[in-house]
């Protein structure tokens, strides 16, 4: 069993702030995060599986970058994370809701190999990590 | 004479549009920065001058840090550059708008040094320098 | 479940000696790293929970670093390791020992999540973790 | 139980094509891969012990790197990974293979402690991971 | 004046040998870098000019990644750079000749701007920077 | 003229303290730098040349690193900078009275080529350069 993670960056404004609450209460609670900003994300996606004999590749890491492109990027580069992206609705954009969407979006289109873990970066400084329902396989 | 660097992070969202130009005009001219979206800056502040015998320093890496704080990161971090920034009414929030903005706000600021280069990274992959108006010192 | 991981630095000074060993068995055993010297520590912190479903986060990422930097950085910046650390007395102030001290500190002040794991870098080419006295979670 | 981790670079040489196919068919399944060409590779080795109560250490760093360049390095770096490395007879030189061939190679040196990881990069956006036969300890 | 700078990557294989010299002048000379390895380059391609009042742009940032990706990348990424480049012909693919190679092709093509700087990073520790002829403008 | 960085990292201990001031003065100068602690430096050494035609080189990177451990690296590495570097007496071990040093230290030992450039950084923050007496060529 081998994991194999392929690396893509994308960029996206957003900002924090629970409906339910005054604007008062959500900068007391999310800070400077309440007003409109925005990040170099970089994400990681990891799969496990085993190398095709003929290959010696776990999947083919170009064809890997195309699905993250296709399925993820695409619908988040460039991107006001609270108005553009309808998956997102009615959730707080913060890097853990982005890794549970990132995962649910990747998992079902991965045949022969098995999605692994999903790590979103906001910036250097800070990370999460999420490996699906059943935690860390 | 010695060149003395620091660096600051700042997050902060913006789009691309020239408002005399039509909506098909600004997105064939920038292409997807149209939408907003945002990055972690990179900004890099160097000035010059002589060491002080008592210190061995240029200028204290903490007070020059406390200025680019004070006078540049309190004004764009956590922003959206397109409305909340009035110093950059007028113009559209590129690296190289802001790299001049950055120097005109600092080298007045600064005493006993000089402002020698302004550098700002929008991400990994590109970086503007501005050496302020009568070139590189 | 998600993983939440925060990184801070900090600098500090310290020198590898048993004082049970003569000087010359030392440094037979720890080569340069006998000499006072110090470095850049790079500690990552990640702990581990369910997202509020209000604000989207395991735990407030401010909240967190402020946590970090009070109950470790304060007490290890901009200090020699081997005479200003009193939690350290009596241990060589190696890695695996400070990433140990680490947990013992910060575990105990966390609530509503588990810590997970702390990673302490001294340099680029070299890290160790540590998940707990019943290892990996 | 601690984990240590020790990161050594190398740059070699390589091309991926199957033998036993045609010429185009490797090139529609490698793309440009079939040329000749090169990285970059960074290697990180991670073993896990108990430190010794005498050193504050689970093995020592220099001893740790001494035996991956003895053992690895010297065999791969500066090197053409399809032609100057029998062990890799037979095999494509892709990350996979290649952090399997180190496992085996390491495995069996390290006394004291034992190999956890091996996690070797191509290139900044892609890395593999390998934990042995029996999968994550 | 502002500078522009715009990174992209590739990697290539290559090796070091005069061949007016015997085997074993060369490798007294290069050392390990006779035998065929290779390398993930980095180049920086810095270029200066004015913004444009109605873009606020020096140049336009995808424009000036094509631009480098068609004179330079496809003529040298997933190369051997001593049999597959003809520009190359006579002269050992050092990151010095490089550099003036791709300053060569890269300057003629730059319209309302100018060339300012190529730099080539054959690794992390190295790096080499050409001005042109004229030297450091 | 080409010119070529070679970039190699040392870690040593230092305190800033200017002995003719109260240690009330120092503190209240130089802040928690008063007590010592340490850093990994990271070295970028520049030197200007024409390429060699017969190797395509300015220096030979080896070369040039190994005259950069012997002159440098060896005389800082693993050491208390305030207490094991003679040539150190009498200055503060500020980053610009180290780079002033190297600089006085290398440039006489470079032949066929020219020292242009000193950079030293103490943390990933910061920077100081210096170009010699005559400031930048």
């Amino acid at each position: 069993m081998i994991r194999l993670t392929k690396r893509v960056e994308f960029c996206a404004a957003h900002r924090y702030a629970n409906p339910r609450w005054s604007e008062e209460e959500n900068r007391r609670r999310f800070g400077k995060a309440v007003n409109l900003h925005g990040h170099n994300y970089v994400l990681e996606v990891t799969i496990q599986g085993e190398p095709a004999p003929e290959t010696g590749m776990v999947m083919d890491l170009k064809a890997l970058k195309d699905l993250i492109v296709e399925v993820v990027v695409d619908h988040l580069d460039h991107k006001n994370l609270n108005l553009d992206v309808p998956a997102l609705e009615g959730r707080i954009p913060t890097s853990e809701n982005l890794a549970v969407l990132i995962w649910d979006l990747l998992g079902p289109r991965l045949h022969g190999c098995a999605l692994s873990r999903v790590c979103l970066r906001e910036d250097a400084g800070s990370s999460v990590e999420y490996f699906g329902e059943r935690g860390r396989p």
